[in-house]
């Protein structure tokens, strides 16, 4: 195949970054049982565990260092919802065994709203899930390494591109690329948790740690507590709001049943198995966080260079020992496998909203190497943009983490009420009251999570949602729009009556030539053009047109403004009112260069006409291309 | 004339912004007497005693306090230069009647490489004119407001901004304008000296003020001071920097003798006349504020709020007076003018360099309103990059400045004594030794100022020139191997046997079908291509091809890499390898969007194959718009 080999410099840096094109034969998936398939499909959900304790205690400070107690009734209120949410989500898996993502249930059963709605909260919670899970990663690191807490933002933007690169050259899903952080994390967290435990045993009694919170968090803490000691209602709106914040832990817990097709056969009941351990290792590893922070001596909070996992490590394994690093290397390592996730689920998402028409259309095309690389410099485009914003802290993104997912949520097991009432297969009525319960749960969820993280960040992404709502809709309306207009009818487009080609000539030379005999080829009346912007030179000119330019008659072409492209289309303008029946084929010669950097030298003409010629009809700009070097 | 309307948006937003376009019939100076020259050409030389002074200052206050004292013999000794350079230059404007700038003297008299030489010096001090006349004009703002001196970038870079649209729409350069500006920054001036002289004559005695220097810079005065102390060597070398410093008063000296065909019959003694004004009033203003700086009762320095003149005016009017803001305004507004001079001579000089083929030729083309266009646009951009990087400080962009100006104004007379050798007038030899004279001052300076200011910034300067040399030869070595390449021959390029169309079918509607009618019209041989991306969609298309296509028959390519182009350039690799004698035309139907922001929904397939064709020869792209709403 030899045309497929690298001519232009950017081709060949193309092919060094991103690799050979990937024949669509060789698309597929190996087939996962669920020993791979957790780790390929949770490291979403299971990174959650680094940084969930860290947000509700983060909330819970704020009404008093007694409150952190109530921490471990809330772990356990969202360790009920992760079963409930894994329980619905199981009917999912059995319902939609080629993949259930809420904006296929959700439009599928509910109907094109709920569809989109569910797709933009999606598409938002996965730049999310980026910009979170890195900002979480980086946070690991430093927690290991200090002194870089100068660098969160080059950090995180380093590895979102890292993490995009590998996808534009089209990462295989590979259980076993997966396996070793994802079994790692999993290892290091239940070690630390039985360890600690063991240690927690040997100590006299359970006491809440001491909190060292940043002195620049003192004041505001000082102050909710004021209110809180004021109102019963400020209390009870920040302990839902520590909820909401507990919540970020389910992010993630839909992506086995978007999979269900990568499992072994039976897809389903391996898929329902993954999900099975998935939540099962989702509860044990949030609940033992949350039992062991209780005996830490002293907690500090709100310090992005301590996360509380890594607080966790050095109490039971000592600060700067192996396991401790252990700890903070597989927490990073299972984080950046999260933002993985994304990059390949957002990209496949706006491929199916492209496909249906409701993004632009070149969403929709995957690229050589079986990836959709519009989706994924999207995807690493706004996670960037927020990472950057928020100056790659955690505390500051996570407020907005979560809303997305529970509408998603909620939709999806909307959509499967109405799945199960429309079916009708034996078992239903018991099928809706599991959906119904855990859309009503999600939806409750959805509604506290709006309301207490509202002003703090909760209303961007609400705002966000009407937005690329509307730009859907909006969308898909030009779209049926060119439709109706392209629409074949019985009556054909009228046949013009004839073509005048003309051929524009700046000066003569051998490429002029190459489109002057181009032009005698294809056309009949052919007539050069040639507009005077150097009186000096027109003499030069209309004598070697007679020289070498045949029977093709020179039409000087006035240009009292200078331009060079006004006088052609004015001159266009003119025959077409001549002869309307008429096409107007304008052939400009270009100069191909070799090297990229001799494009500066030349002119596109061809381009500048093409933007200049607006809404005429019956004109064509045809490029002869002709080659310099 | 209807077809100059605006039709697209963005033709709209470039009338509001830009204005009628003005006919080359049109294009003509107002002839100035010495009058309205003095205002046209002389606000970049007048305006640098705006800053020149201060200049100086800054750095014979690191040699000591006591010194201060010798900037007195510094400012005469600068005069006595601004007298021997006019008066070299007033040798020119006889010369050259019709512009005598140094690039045109250097490249006349010397040759290509001294003019080259000349000409990137030029460039790069219109570029330093501008962000440091800008900055000054800023300066003198802030010197009245001083809490707007958090805000040196972005009013800075706000100016230029407003300046090189004013320039893009094409400013008269009418006597009038500028004349306010400049003849209000005389009077104010001269109104200083003298009511300043007063004020100091009744001073006691003549005392060097007491200097009040930034914090910060006190440790680097310490470290110098201990350096001078130290050796006679580092004294002097000071000294001859605060002498270079000064040079910058010379800046825009040459601007008359660029600008004779401007005046009034006769025009040369019309310009001659200016000029001696010029250095006149320069000389005056400049040994004016000299004397008054000694009289200060305490002079800050290296202060950005607070210019040596504004603390004139505050000392002899009183802070905050009426006459103390008169003396900010008219500062600011002359410095302003002085940039504005610079987008004036920095187009026109790109222009006859792009026209000798050193620059890329679109940089010699005027635009619809008389300007150049492109070289406003490089001028803003590099003058505000300067500014970005320096952030806005002229003590840090001072140094870089008046490098280039004496190195033109060496080559230049240099030039002139080479021209009087060849024309041997009457009295040549009087002009050889004056012209001789100044090319020897200036060239002493030029290596004073080179050396001196050399690790403050100089040796960037000394780089770029060497760059923008290298660019030039470069770029007219491009241009002449393209002419020989283009050169026509006796032999004449050889003529196709054939053409074959071929019309690219995404999917068939109303839009192809008048792409198709085009070919038809145009092509014997004439075939439609369909790149199979979508299995499904294939048999509609082909159905519908046979209802509508007429009798051009339909090629489906299979696209194993679901690349839209790579199977049509594969497939006119066979047809070549086939027909070696014939073009192929590739016929790309574009559809034509009425708004801006439906363009993302389409693709430019046009584009994109033009630009994968690389180097195949004989394949000419056609496209045939279509269009929508």
């Amino acid at each position: 195949m030899p045309s497929r080999q690298p001519v232009t410099p950017l081709q060949r840096i193309r092919l060094a970054l991103l690799g050979r094109p990937i024949p669509t034969a060789l698309a597929h998936h190996e087939k996962l049982g669920p020993l791979l398939g957790l780790p390929v499909f949770s490291s979403d959900a299971l990174s959650s565990v680094a940084y969930a304790t860290e947000a509700v205690l983060g909330v819970l400070i704020l009404i008093s260092e007694h409150a952190l107690g109530l921490q471990m009734a809330i772990s356990i209120a969202i360790c009920v919802l992760i079963v409930v949410v894994a329980i619905s989500y199981n009917q999912t898996i059995h319902a939609y065994p080629s993949g259930g993502g809420s904006y296929i249930v959700a439009s599928d059963n509910l109907g094109e709203t709920p569809g989109l709605i569910a797709a933009a909260a999606l598409l938002i919670d996965y730049v999310l899930t980026v910009s979170v899970s890195v900002a979480a990663g980086v946070a690991a690191i430093v927690s290991a390494y200090p002194h870089l807490h100068d660098f969160l933002v080059p950090m995180s933007i380093g590895f979102i591109a890292l993490v995009a690169w590998a996808n534009l050259r089209g990462v295989r899903e590979s259980g076993a690329v997966f396996a070793v952080p994802t079994y790692a994390f999993i290892f290091g967290m239940i070690s630390l948790i039985v360890i600690g435990g063991v240690k927690a045993w040997g100590a006299h009694a359970v006491a809440l740690p001491h909190v060292v919170a940043l002195q620049d968090k003192v004041d505001m803490i000082g102050k909710e507590a004021a209110l809180v000691h004021a109102s019963n209602f400020a209390m009870w709106f920040l302990i839902l709001r520590a909820f909401a914040a507990g919540c970020t832990a389910l992010t993630g817990i839909e992506a086995v049943s978007n999979g269900v097709p990568a499992f072994k056969s039976p897809e389903s009941t391996n898929a329902s198995k993954t999900l099975g351990m998935m939540a099962a290792l989702l509860t044990i590893m949030f609940i033992g966080t949350g039992l062991l922070v209780r005996y830490l001596p002293d907690l500090a909070l709100f310090d992005a260079s301590k996360t509380v996992v890594s607080q966790l490590a050095s109490w039971a394994f000592g600060h700067g020992s192996i396991p401790f690093f252990y700890i903070q290397y597989s927490t990073a390592a299972i984080l950046i496998l999260a933002a993985n996730t994304s990059f390949a689920d957002f990209p496949r998402l706006t491929s199916l909203i492209a496909r249906d028409g409701y993004l632009p259309r070149p969403l929709a095309r995957q690229g050589d190497r079986l990836v959709f690389h519009n989706g994924i410099l999207l995807l690493a485009l706004f996670s960037c943009a927020l990472v950057w914003y928020f100056k790659g802290q955690l505390d500051a993104l996570l407020p907005m983490y979560a809303v997305g997912v529970f509408t998603a949520f909620t939709l999806s097991q909307l959509g499967m009420v109405v799945h199960w009432v429309r079916v009708k297969e034996s078992g239903w009525k018991t099928k809706v009251a599991i959906n119904g319960f855990g859309a009503t749960l999600t939806l409750i969820v959805s509604v506290i999570i709006l309301v207490t993280k509202f002003t703090e960040g909760a209303w961007l992404v609400a705002i966000l949602m009407v937005i690329l709502f509307t730009v859907f809709k909006a969308i898909k309306a030009r779209y049926r729009a060119i439709s109706a207009q392209l629409a074949l009818s019985d009556t054909p487009p009228v046949m013009p009556a004839g073509n005048i080609s003309l051929l524009l000539v700046p000066r003569v030379h051998r490429g002029i030539l190459i489109a002057l005999e181009y032009a005698q080829l294809t056309g009949l009346d052919c007539r050069a053009v040639h507009v005077g912007l150097n009186k000096k030179a027109l003499p030069e000119v209309m004598h070697q047109w007679e020289t070498f330019g045949g029977d093709v008659p020179l039409v000087v072409l006035k240009s009292p403004y200078r331009s060079l492209i006004q006088p052609v289309l004015d001159y266009i303008d003119k025959l077409q009112e001549e002869k309307p029946d008429h096409v107007v084929t304008v052939i400009v010669p270009e100069a191909i260069a070799h090297r990229w950097y001799h494009k500066v030298l030349q002119e596109n003409v061809g381009h500048q006409l093409k933007h200049a010629l607006g809404q005429r009809k019956n004109v064509v700009v045809t490029n002869v291309r002709y080659f310099l070097d």
